[in-house]
């Protein structure tokens, strides 16, 4: 028997008893006649004492050969300390050492096994097994699995059954790129890895099940952006004979549990915007509503006064920094630098001061009198203190330029605190996105989004009023971070087909894509509705970070590679024989 | 609001309620003035009533239009049914019908959606969302649910933590053949999908996770037998800081935990087994255990006497079939033809039959004196009424012949009922294998089992001893079928690298595949052993069934296909240049 207790669990009232602990060495005190040792395993830390004269010589001996991260087990006598420690679970107590064996030595580990690590992310990487004996890595790492037991709990209880889709599925063009697996058997053919099981699950509505979720591993062959990973996990879900209320009260109460469970807080409704309300007031499908700081938009008031800037554009749009009206010069420089970035990609930035004195000073004071801009502060609810940044030109890039600003005017007021957290519905997205390249639309969710059915009607009408259709599909976003969406189906083939071919898809080819979804379609599909979390994010996001890397055990990098097991990898030779592939290297 | 209940829920004392239900036609009974409609969901059947006179001819017209498998939605009053069903839940009451809408019409189904269907199975597989609609399936999926639901319960509460593991991982040769991915981001290099998580789950204890377990996809890309999947599921897990006992005492609660859950069975002590008495009473390493039917050895009781067959054997070896004595000639005869079969590959059988009057009859008279036979007899407990079979050769060949004729008389004799359940632990498996053709030894469980310490020191002695090491390797079995397997592993450097020149690895070639893990040896590796159960069969175990492909829901054929979604399929050439791949076909 390797150990009677783990090393979290003595406390006071276990004085005098003989145990036996195992795990590792954290560190090593030794002074001449006293010595202590610090074990950790997952549970916790444990301090094990030695004196010579009270330990047997043998054993202070072997504890002095003892190096980080060795592997030990101690057997002693669970005694109080002298000097407690407040900070620990096991603080009051300690092991007076009688024996002790080293199961395993350890090379010294190429950074500290420490809350702060000194390690740098490429080391921690390679070194990844020892990176996850880091408590903040561990405790990640159990959060997610709370997380994934909550979900189940939760579902379950709501009759959702998990069903397992397959991970060697149909290749479909459309959409991301797909991971695609040569098949041996079946030669010249390749099996892809789904981006999402939604067909799958679609079918197993018309299969009948009702209630269906999974979380399930999903693939995408995409260049790498900094916090995608090439596989991901998602709460897959759906439900028949419901409608879009249904989906969002059920997943509304899923989050609501999960934020109960594993982060103790309790939530009123979630709030709801449509979707055109989050694109004009925040530039944004997934606006972060821990701080207000709206968009104004203040066009009719700013054009017209021979501002050439404001007269040539579409939109002026202003957002009210509370308090801001001290920036300096420099600081207002930076934020100009900050839009005028390739990745944000504004012209320039207006501001407007609110002194505390009731004095008014913009960037722009050679065009508007004191009186127009009091106009613009009032409508923008700002008082003595207060500034305002204004951007300007098209409506839409406007609105995204002015999305990143106002993120960052939050981050430095402190307004996007991890700990804060504000949950939102956005709803009624559009069913279609033109796309100018390909000069076609696209489905703004996927093809089987079904448009609301006030809207359908527009299906009929010339194209250009498409893009005014609604869909019956939504997003659920979490400070600022879409962390779920889904949509109600169409579950009726004639609009099926409608929806191909306003899509741009012959018959032909839809059949050859989609075909046997939509032969099952003709077999009494039922009304359907669904909808997936992006997991690792939603783990993220209750882990307080932005990364999804370290709630990932084993994450891949940028180039999709994992630099601990040295993967990808090239193959044998006789491997692709037999698969009937070779290399067409460029 | 589609429905205000199932169709699976109303009873008597819902009698007068106002309901709407959704579902699907099973069936309409049009009596002229009287019609009635059985609608079905998940949760079960209700019947629709129809009057002529009471119902409005509207919804008397459209419920004549219903055909199989039409989704509707159903408003009426519950009333108590003039002849009740006791055969269904429902059965007491049926609803009156106001209002009938028809929310999808359906084709008529290529097969009946009823319990027995009449569909061949190539036809249920290419309709799959129509044959999952049955109850036999939908049941075992549910089973299956509630399969993960309890054993991610159990290891919850047993402190087990589920950690994901990578689905694109480095392709080692050891083993079974891989699916490889090929990476487009690093062109001419590969991922390979997982056979098992082995290696990250040891990775796992490294890192101190104490507590390890995923259900979690595998993969095996091998020419598939009757139940073999080319992707199935595992019940993966590892513990540190355990030794065998441990590991048997907790997954035993599992299995218990599971029968309880799930099968109301509750079980004492599973019996164990060493490998070597399992093939020396069984001819098997996963005896089904159901019936007793002990294999007897004969050999020094029945060489000597001149008949030549059983005097050239190594063994000779016998089963009792109880109260089998009446056989007749043709019985018997089938019996032979059976085990002459090329999958058993006996050359003959015999018999001794110990007749209801006390006289013995056997195969082989003209060599052995009914005293030499009684003797054979007492030997097998044999009583009057009972009967002898009986093989030689070649040991291992004979027992597995004689295995195979057990379980037949197993069958024949009714004495494997799926309904009763004998789990057992098979324990002591040799550590290697030794293959005539590449004139090696393999490691019969993989390269990181531990040998028993008792054994490990043949490991130094010549080739030929190296079979009698004894692995801490064991297996689960219930009734007959290996439903898990795990090991004790090695955790000292010097000893894997030791296990590695045994299988005839280089330290280079040992370093180039499993380098990784043998780097993280040496970092502080805890003991540790694990264990996985295979989900799918489990499942069907569980279910009464030996074959998977009903418990998955969308599985694929012998050929490795999906011929609901004709996967795999040819993909772009595209594709192909993008991974830099060419098709390379024969």
């Amino acid at each position: 028997m390797y150990r009677t207790h783990t090393c979290g669990e003595l406390r006071l009232a276990d004085a005098g008893k003989e145990v036996v602990l195992s795990g590792w060495v954290q560190r090593v005190r030794d002074k001449g006649t006293l010595l202590w040792i610090d074990i950790r395993d997952r549970y916790g830390l444990t301090q094990l004492f030695l004196q010579e004269g009270v330990s047997s010589a043998e054993v202070m001996e072997k504890a002095r050969t003892l190096g980080r991260e060795f592997v030990i087990q101690a057997k002693g006598t669970v005694i109080e300390r002298e000097s407690k420690n407040p900070n620990i679970p096991t603080g009051e107590i300690e092991i007076q050492l009688n024996e002790l064996n080293i199961l395993n030595a350890s090379k010294t580990p190429p950074f500290t096994i420490e809350d702060k690590s000194d390690g740098g992310d490429d080391l921690r990487m390679k070194y990844r097994y020892l990176d996850l004996r880091r408590n903040p890595l561990k405790n990640n790492l159990i959060l997610r699995h709370n997380v994934a037991i909550e979900t189940r709990s939760y579902l379950s209880e709501q009759g959702f059954i998990e069903v397992e889709t397959p991970c060697l599925i149909k290749s479909t063009p459309e959409g991301a790129r797909d991971f695609v697996v040569p098949s041996r058997m079946n030669p010249g053919e390749f099996y892809a890895l789904p981006q999402s099981p939604q067909q799958f699950k679609q079918l197993l509505m018309v299969a009948g099940f009702d209630k269906y979720f999974q979380i399930v591993r999903c693939f995408r062959d995409e260049d790498l952006r900094a916090d995608r990973q090439p596989e991901f996990t998602q709460i897959d879900c759906e439900m028949s004979f419901v409608e879009q209320e249904d989906v969002l009260n059920t997943f509304e109460g899923l989050a609501k549990h999960l934020f109960k469970k594993v982060k103790g807080l309790e939530f009123d409704k979630f709030p709801r915007m449509t979707w055109h309300d989050a694109m004009k007031y925040y530039g944004s499908d997934k606006p972060d509503i821990r701080f207000d700081m709206k968009f104004v938009e203040l066009t009719d008031l700013a054009q017209g006064k021979g501002f050439p800037v404001f007269d040539d554009s579409e939109i002026v749009v202003a957002i009210n920094a509370k308090g801001c009206a001290s920036y300096t010069r420099k600081q207002i420089d930076a934020l100009t630098d900050f839009v005028k970035r390739p990745q944000v990609g504004a012209k320039g930035l207006v501001y407007v001061k609110y002194n505390e004195d009731g004095s008014i000073k913009s960037s722009i004071d050679k065009f508007y009198s004191p009186e127009d801009l009091k106009t613009w502060l009032d409508r923008c609810g700002a008082v003595a203190g207060d500034m305002l940044l204004i951007l300007s030109g098209k409506t839409m890039e406007t609105r995204e330029q002015m999305n990143c600003l106002r993120l960052e005017m939050g981050n430095q007021l402190g307004l996007r605190n991890p700990d804060d957290y504000k949950p939102l519905w956005v709803i009624d997205f559009p069913l279609l996105e033109w796309d100018e390249e390909t000069q076609r639309y696209y489905a703004k969710h996927h093809p089987f989004t079904a448009p609301k059915p006030e809207d359908e009607h527009l299906l009929d009408e010339e194209p250009s009023r498409w893009a005014e259709i609604r869909a019956n599909a939504y997003d659920i976003v979490l400070n600022g971070v879409e962390i779920g969406g889904g949509s109600v189906r169409i579950f009726n083939r004639d609009l099926q087909n409608k929806m191909f071919r306003t899509l741009g898809f012959t018959d032909e080819s839809a059949q050859a894509q989609f075909g046997f979804l939509m032969n099952a379609f003709e077999y009494g599909a039922p009304p359907h509705a669904g909808l997936a979390f992006g997991f690792d994010r939603l783990c993220s996001l209750f882990g307080g970070q932005e990364s999804i890397r370290d709630f990932i055990a084993f994450p891949k990098n940028n180039m999709g590679r994992d630099v601990m097991t040295e993967s990808p990898s090239t193959i044998a030779d006789a491997q692709l024989e037999e698969l009937q592939i070779k290399l067409d290297l460029k």
